[in-house]
């Protein structure tokens, strides 16, 4: 209603597009996208074991994907690049710090109860769970945040998921976030840049 | 290692018992449980149907809740009773209304988004995503916040989830939710609340 127009500006600025559309039907939601093209063109099984406790491995990765490493890994790209992008002013550098202590604390986690000593998540064989897991994380690594550097073990990880997928495909996959720094060359309407701000610096 | 031991011991301090044990298999993170239990004891197809699209809505459903219900229902408790309990010391109210606002976000995007005018989440039947749904928001309940009471969308869906769930089953399901306040009366080793202390209230 009218009475709440800056609250409802605020939920469709933040409202997603459909990231799948097949026909009439429309899907957002990076897991929930794999999950249907996965069965829609029935994939290789290790992508999503049809062993029932492999598979539960992956759902588990995933929701605790979603509370973790979501939370924390985009955020950098929002610091260093986005919201300095549309508002002009560089966000002080404690908020990267915050960000980058919980994405720490995160990355500890998924080493350590994840990963441990396995090729990929849930074992032998690169799974949807590896796909999310590494999308995120090239997310901090775009924007100069290189969270493989001091991590051997992830990067490791990296490496296999890399020569998993083929790394012409990977590469091609993460160039508009491996490239993202060039985004700061657009230029942004500076009446828009004046709405946006009060929002994106909160 | 020694080094990092005050980052080690707050890692195990969120650390998750795993919730649920078969054999030697154990499993965390409610949402991969329910999978887990749905395709082990071969479930009524609603709760997970094998139709892709419908399959797709609730995937959709369960990855939109990590970000969002999950994330904000149950900061509730922890400022209303656990950490208070913890440390002995309330929370300033700014922290709860923070979290409030965020939540109300939250349940207009839940109401236009995802409930729209139908009666569960993904149509006419009830499926994991109602109850991964309803369970997290009974936890404002429980601590005097009635998100239901001013949403007779809401409020009408939570009736049809009871109604389908049985409402005794769904009662028993919330009890310790809606009795957590009753923790108040338990006793803190203060020794424990000052080591806690400093951690809760960051």
């Amino acid at each position: 209603g009218p009475s709440n127009s800056e609250g409802a500006g605020k939920v469709s600025l933040l409202k997603k597009v459909p990231a799948l559309k097949d026909g009439d039907f429309t899907l957002a939601e990076c897991t929930a996208i794999l999950l249907y093209l996965s069965r829609k063109y029935n994939t290789p099984d290790h992508w999503y074991p049809s062993d029932i406790k492999k598979r539960a491995q992956v759902d588990e990765y995933l929701s605790w994907h979603h509370a973790n490493i979501r939370a924390n890994a985009p955020k950098t790209m929002w610091i260093k690049v986005l919201i300095p992008l549309f508002t002009g002013q560089p966000l002080p550098s404690e908020k990267l710090q915050e960000v980058m202590e919980g994405l720490s604390t995160s990355l500890k986690q998924f080493e350590e109860r994840f990963l441990q000593d396995k090729a990929f998540i849930i074992g032998s064989e690169i799974s949807l769970a590896d796909l999310v897991a590494i999308v995120e994380l090239m997310q901090p690594v775009g924007v100069g945040c290189d969270i493989f550097e001091d991590r051997p073990r992830l990067m490791e990880w990296r490496r296999r998921v890399e020569d998993a997928v083929g790394k012409e495909l990977f590469f091609q996959a993460h160039e508009m976030i491996l490239n993202i720094k060039e985004l700061s060359n657009i230029q942004i309407d500076p009446q828009l840049k004046e709405h946006l701000a009060p929002v994106l610096m909160k």
